[in-house]
């Protein structure tokens, strides 16, 4: 069953906190030693917490299905992550810190080189430099207006900006206008679904306005647009599970899909320390805090076995300042798992701890892979974990008489 | 999947039988010894069947849902409890003993007092006694005569009643008519939606009725209506899975659930010795029975360790006498948890086995929580026991050719 629906109506609001401890990527496979990294730190003190509660494997999406961070942090905070989709172009606009609303459609924008008879020439347009996108895409936000459509562009990296449309009945249902070759002219968008039309049109006028504004630039005199996206809409946490949110994370992407799901997101540093130094200054102001903790996932991306069991170990030496908040619920657990063998996200389960007054203990005496894989939550769907943080606090009401 | 849908279609009637014991309540949390009442008991007849049999966690609705009783005995029946609920008039009815149908709808009455202007002055008519609400409740139901639809007013206890109409197209959504506070009137009972204007009207004129009938008696000269509720029409469980079926159980409530899956419910006594005589009397005459113990979750409910440990030793010390019947397929489990520590129901996964010469050992050695978190069975949906059980006795043909 999917948290937010279930909990909806049989949620209450408390007192009692519940702290959502993501470390990205934090599944992975044994190393040449027969431990994965998670097994391989020095871990007492999350240890300590396995073995006085109750421990699992999280599943995120489906068997054998590996997520992208999107479908991951949906299924985490309870949201069917299959039904709630984030596309690229949305991730995007998240990604910049641009602060997206259900309904906005967004696109991703490769400035590119067309020639004299408009045909792409160079699809990156030479790979401009990070400020000369950033004064073309200004150009762009400034001067193209559509009527009863706000139209924002932010610039991205090199040749790679993000456009963000807001208005009433607008549609990801659209194709790309990128080619995806050289040689030949960009596409107009069209509609793949009825719904499309309006947005297409949009887009295309959009295009059009493109590239009149930018004819004179060299290389940059075009734009193509792909991954269009719509912000999904989903009922805010408030309101599914009757919760004060925050979030706090270092990296904007977390950040836009814990506004997406209605959290207050928390100014912090880069470290986890301080990361944990903000926690300390919300805690008594929330009843469901998500902290995230990035650099496993990023060091599972480059196979670099060392840094994750460091980050891990990192994580676990500030255990004690996040269990002297007394959080009446803990859960630790992964979005997904990043096996440094693979650096790639992987469809592996994730382990996945609660820690708690009412949690019954299950005997698992470390927190890794192989001890989680026999804890008495067995492999539980990620859309699940939130409706038995609920339980666990106390915040649910009986089902029926 | 849900057992009685899946079973309709492959089930055959055969000669085996399934017993399926009910230790209500059976759930715990750790005490301070670190086991549960369950594993503080000493179980020595409840092991060797463990031993001999697979075991796994029942989750009764879904993670970290807490069951009331209706919604939990209906997964254990193997029926939808999300769509198939049993709300609070229709339990009332089921628990006086009332021989409650699919369709009937039930309320609680509360007889109450109200002054000159018809206004509620005590909600409760200052708690009659049950000899007085017995007389009363017999007089509405004597002289109560509803066109086309049958009413019956039963006395519960004190103020208590509860009134059943049984007829075509009666609804349980109509809003009480108890306004919850004195020196107001009783409301009408309003339709919530379109089709319950038929029974609203019905209720609207069983009130009219009752104030007239009580209008000379003191204190209690009116009633007021709440919880208004179907009861649900289940396939009975000989056709849902070709079994020929009896429940057997101390408490009212219990004998009613199941007798909404179409058992039949035999009478027996208030022990469960007493209730071990019925089963070795009635056994040659059934495929399918279910035997409800009552006591541990009514000492959960009191946070009574010892009590629950106690019920727990009674019903192990009885179990030869259960083997020597020589069950097919022997189920334990209970409906839900009822830690003492809480003193409520609660959403904790409740320890299962099955025992039978199809049941695949797998190495538990105790009936316990923690040992049951270790067992094959992994943590099995409540509405997929019913299934396994007719897998294990032989009465479910093969799925496709």
């Amino acid at each position: 069953m999917i948290s937010s629906e279930i909990c909806r109506n049989i949620a209450v609001e408390t007192e009692s906190k519940i702290l959502m401890l993501i470390i990205d990527g934090l599944g992975g496979l044994p190393m040449e030693n027969g431990l994965t990294e998670l097994e391989a730190a020095e871990t007492p003190n999350l240890d300590e917490i396995a073995k006085a509660g109750a421990a699992g494997l999280n599943l995120p999406i489906a068997t054998g299905v590996t997520p992208g961070s999107g479908p991951a942090h949906f299924s985490l905070f309870g949201y069917d992550p299959l039904k709630h989709d984030i596309g690229r172009g949305a991730l995007a606009a998240l990604g910049v810190g641009f602060d997206l609303k259900g309904g906005d459609v967004a696109a991703r924008i490769n400035f590119c080189t067309v020639d004299d008879n408009g045909n792409v020439a160079d699809r990156r347009a030479g790979r401009i430099s990070t400020e000369e996108c950033t004064r073309l895409a200004g150009m762009l936000d400034e001067k193209i207006d559509m009527q009863g459509v706000e139209v924002s562009v932010i610039p991205v990296k090199e040749h790679r900006a993000v456009v963000i449309f807001r208005g009433a009945g607008l549609s990801e249902r659209i194709s790309d206008t990128d080619p995806q070759a050289t040689g030949v002219p960009p596409k107009d968008a069209q509609a793949t679904s009825a719904d499309g039309e309006k947005t297409a049109q949009l887009a295309n006028r959009f295009v059009g306005r493109a590239r009149e504004i930018l004819s004179s630039e060299d290389p940059a005199n075009m734009v193509l647009l792909r991954g269009f996206a719509e912000c999904p809409t989903l009922a805010p946490m408030r309101e599914a599970y009757k919760l004060k949110t925050a979030a706090i994370a270092t990296y904007p992407d977390y950040r836009g899909m814990a506004k997406v799901v209605g959290m207050d997101v928390i100014d912090t540093g880069t470290e986890i320390a301080e990361e944990i130094e903000t926690l300390e200054k919300i805690w008594a102001d929330y009843t469901f805090v998500f902290l995230h903790v990035k650099k496993t996932d990023s060091y599972g991306e480059d196979g670099n076995s060392e840094g994750k069991i460091h980050v891990i170990e990192e994580v676990d030496k500030l255990m004690p300042r996040i269990m002297a908040l007394e959080p009446d619920v803990l859960i630790v657990t992964g979005d997904h798992s990043t096996p440094t063998q693979m650096k790639l996200h992987s469809y592996h389960p994730v382990p996945l701890m609660f820690h708690g007054e009412y949690v019954r203990r299950d005997g698992v005496e470390k927190f890794g892979e192989t001890a989680c894989a026999g804890g008495s939550l067995g492999i539980l769907p990620g859309t699940e974990i939130m409706s038995l943080a609920m339980a666990f606090a106390g915040k649910l009401e009986k089902y029926g008489a």
